[in-house]
């Protein structure tokens, strides 16, 4: 059997596990062929590929970031017309089954691919954790701990300085990163997606804290937070009134707002790419490991349409139909247990 | 109300954590006192206890490992004889609910606490993964963590030596530390205490690889794996025939009957305390807080004998005498699935 | 004998581990008091101060970052305008000695104060490298980790998405963070502000690199990069012509142009202020720790004017007006150095 | 011209990082070819060899620990009977020069090699930093850094248990490691090779702080760290009277000796070979980089039977025979700011 697999959407550590893990499986275990379509979906449409081995410089990617495939996004409309040419590569090849490694973009697309009859099992990718009917995925615990370590680090300048502090963190639709990491590192607030911020309550919970004689307040921003109607305008990013271009997300422009508003030295950190790359942690590397060798699994089984998936310290299949109904965002009860920590 | 809280075994990172979401959720939420007492059940058995608010200093704690309360180990026997102090503890200082923090000795007393009618909640503490009835338990994804940087740093002087190496990690009755490392760090072997191994196998494998071309060995070793009867002689540490103690474990033994047998140099490295210490990782900060919120929410709504569990993303409650029955080791398809990366 | 003991400027990893070596040695070696003042020459300015013994929680500074006695930057004119009050203060509180522990502006004010017949014995701190007469101060090594970390995280994202990478490190007249952490972290280019850049020359470079089928490009940028004239328009940060701030730094900007240009992705980190929290490397704690011994020994043998210094493996005495003439920046033959990676 | 290249002796992080160096200079710079030898002096003896090309391979070794030439220790007798042998290695390969990188065996035997004609240039290497003439070398601020962090560690247990715990570092002659790590996580007590010890004065140590009312004491113990005549008869390691093999060393049986004396838990950590592998720290990898590119050119100008040293922050070239003439161990001085910190 030759089986075919790629890594879509955004880099995330832990995909070159997955790849490693489904070799030693496939390739290893049952001596089926693996090949390596390489830059996503693109890879597919263009017939780029490589074969991979169950050998030592397999064997070395556990530890390192990225993909040795290489990734890209790729419009759906261009993956849905090339549908024809994505199943002749599959043909010319002779791959029996696809393993596209992804976020939602990509497992969308893997979710189309398998009703237009190609036997596809796909892997969970997503740092910011936004994916349905799974526990969590790798790449998550990374980022969170890269964050964490940010935010650690922050506190004491903030401290000597008596600072408030703003950290972006990624995060567009769903705030996951935010808030574990702004728990995990003891932040006084955590601006979310799904909970729309005031201002107001903002400078108000940072007077309170000094009023109090408190040295510093740190509040960490995913990317996608917005204010309440209302409450501030926040101007898009893009190309300003005179050609240049702008790069000042919501932590930056909440920064000024602040300092404006309460007469506080604001600083703001962005911690942008650093977020996905390296080293996976443990956790990561032992997931992502997991959810390889159950993938293969799942190929060898002829289980196709269906999405690896942790349940608690299960590894399961959900179909992928399913999962990608809608991103998984912070509920209500969790942003509460948070919130707790808060001022 | 007035709430006790103890840690007792082994410290662990996260402990401290534990006590401050407990203060912050019991004291700043709901306004109760909080009483810590110190080195675990012989605080309560001597009426040794400190207040702890929820200031400023409590909340530096978040990072923090060890536990500020002080912990021990106890004798059950001592503890049963001491029923009666322990209740005029709780008495004379007004605690109406208790929250014992640790591992399977600590929450068996626990248990039994509650059957003689004391207000008990438990939080599960272990590094080695071992109490029943939760996914996990936070400590672990440290000890994991510090384990797997430890043998990533072993790959690389092993293969510039061409060496074998073994590495001892905690994991007396169970090997998920020992597991979860080895699967991260990518050994080549891992011996753990619920398979029983046998010393011709690991010669064999080992040799294998290197006949293969292959430039290093790491195995990685519980400190409580065994061999299977008539594979060799294991002697227990303690004391020599000359008085002399002794500390050889596990690993150094194998150690030395791997390289007698098969002539080739085998390095021996124990891990020891530096796996219990230090700075929990974020995973284990964000555990070790919900814990102890929902730890404090149940001793508010009064749901005694139990305790809190992580259940997939959620934390639930479970009888303590449930949980206590038996220890959880590394089931039989979680080690093949581990195995499936040796040799 | 009563000792006074400051921290301005900016903070720096191993602020703390500083004191603590003081007050070890004046307090705990000679039995001098020792006077902590509040947010850097202010506390002398307003008498605000706190006294500092040699307990458990003075010994536990040294791993902390940041400064437990407050800093903050303090305009020259103000500082000579308040010479009276300097010394009265000095005097109210019997204060014989003292021991500012700071950047270019703190020694140069330590320096004026020396010829204003203020016994000071300085202590060069920087997470720039900058100052004079000293082979390297505490802070450095830990900000060049911090950035090393991050680039090394960066390498697998742009190789994943064959991307040009801008990575912006704190130097605004000194590039040493960005050369060392550049060479650490294997960048295939660096710009420091003491050799200005040509942008036809990094683009370039940038596409030599993909025509030889490379799949990355990391470029370090330190904050004080600077084109040559002809070369590219760097527009000055602040507020734009609407009112609105603008918080592009040279990084960005360099990336817009490079993006305009060669039309490659290209995506910018602005590592901030991370690089100057957080606990201290081990090479910075036992600079700090010598540095504090020989500040603290200096006042006990009145070897005042002076400030500490690292020579080779010595801790050396230099004249604080020989210290303060000149910033250290990088010199060319190290700049050459590094070049020989570039590419 | 064609150059070779070796490393000799233990591994260290840095040997990758130098040979990247060396190639990076002499063959990108200047087109020399470089031939590496396998296995330090043995690829030389047995003309076992690659060659090493300026390519992208070789640019990644900067960040991995160990040496992709492999090393070994070789005894000096059969080194010398093999100076034929050696000679016609060079000659069938046409290499006009030799880059030994090794420690002090390795380095007494390249100086014996250019006193016996051979083009030699030789590197530092030691994470032991006991190589003579030089500031410091690479590797030892690595094994600096997971010292201390692994003490780190250690004082959060040791605190919650109110334990002694002794913490054996590498370091057989000299106590670089032990005083460095020691002064950087804060031992109350560092043992080096250089200053015997009094199990007598060890023990008062211990009770006194413990009197004071302090929770913990950690000691830092270096493997050749020798007890004064008639304080306690410290036991070979190796073979006991029945033929079992001994692990103990230093540490071990001084922690046994303590508990019999004073009655206090003790607890013994050996840190063993997590010490020399893995990443490299950023200022290994600098200095590790210097350290190759002047090697490289000192080839390039003839500079032969030199060592490149680091002399405050230039690489300059001592002789290699000034440099093996002896050990560099801790001097007096250094130890006694050192000692201003126990107890």
């Amino acid at each position: 059997m030759r089986i075919g697999v790629l890594t879509g959407g955004g880099d995330c550590p832990g995909l070159n596990a997955v790849i490693r893990a489904i070799v030693r499986t496939a390739n290893g275990r049952y001596g089926d062929a693996v090949v390596g379509f390489q830059d996503g979906w693109r890879g597919l449409l263009e017939d780029r590929k490589i074969n991979i081995h169950n050998d030592d410089r397999t064997d070395r990617l556990l530890t390192k970031g990225g993909t040795m495939l290489g990734t890209a996004r790729t419009n759906p409309d261009v993956l849905r017309a090339g549908l024809g040419r994505i199943k002749r590569t599959l043909d010319d090849n002779g791959v029996e089954a696809l393993i596209p490694i992804g976020g939602e973009g990509t497992l969308t697309a893997a979710s189309w691919l398998a009703d237009e009859g190609v036997p596809v099992v796909g892997v969970p990718k997503t740092i910011d954790n936004d994916i349905d009917c799974t526990d969590t995925t790798f790449g998550h615990d990374t980022a969170v701990t890269i964050a964490t370590d940010a935010i650690d680090r922050l506190h004491t300048t903030a401290e000597s300085h008596q600072r408030v502090m703003l950290v972006e963190v990624m995060g567009r639709h769903a705030g996951w990163i935010a808030m574990n990491s702004g728990i995990a590192a003891g932040a006084h607030l955590t601006l979310l997606p799904e909970v729309p911020f005031d201002v107001d309550d903002v400078c108000t919970m940072i007077k309170r804290r000094f009023q109090r004689g408190d040295s510093h307040f740190i509040c960490v921003v995913a990317e996608g937070a917005k204010p309440v109607e209302g409450s501030f305008h926040l101007r898009e990013g893009g190309i300003d009134e005179f050609g240049h271009e702008r790069f000042t997300g919501v932590a930056h422009q909440l920064g000024v707002e602040i300092e404006r508003r309460i007469g506080k030295e604001v600083r703001t950190t962005v911690l942008g790419h650093v977020q996905r790359g390296g080293t996976p942690t443990s956790f990561d590397r032992v997931l992502a490991t997991r959810f390889g060798v159950h993938a293969a699994e799942a190929v060898h089984h002829g289980r196709f349409g269906q999405m690896v998936s942790l349940r608690g310290t299960s590894i399961d299949l959900v179909p992928l139909s399913e999962a990608t109904k809608q991103l998984k965002l912070v509920p209500e009860n969790r942003y509460e247990e948070a919130a707790a920590f808060f001022g």
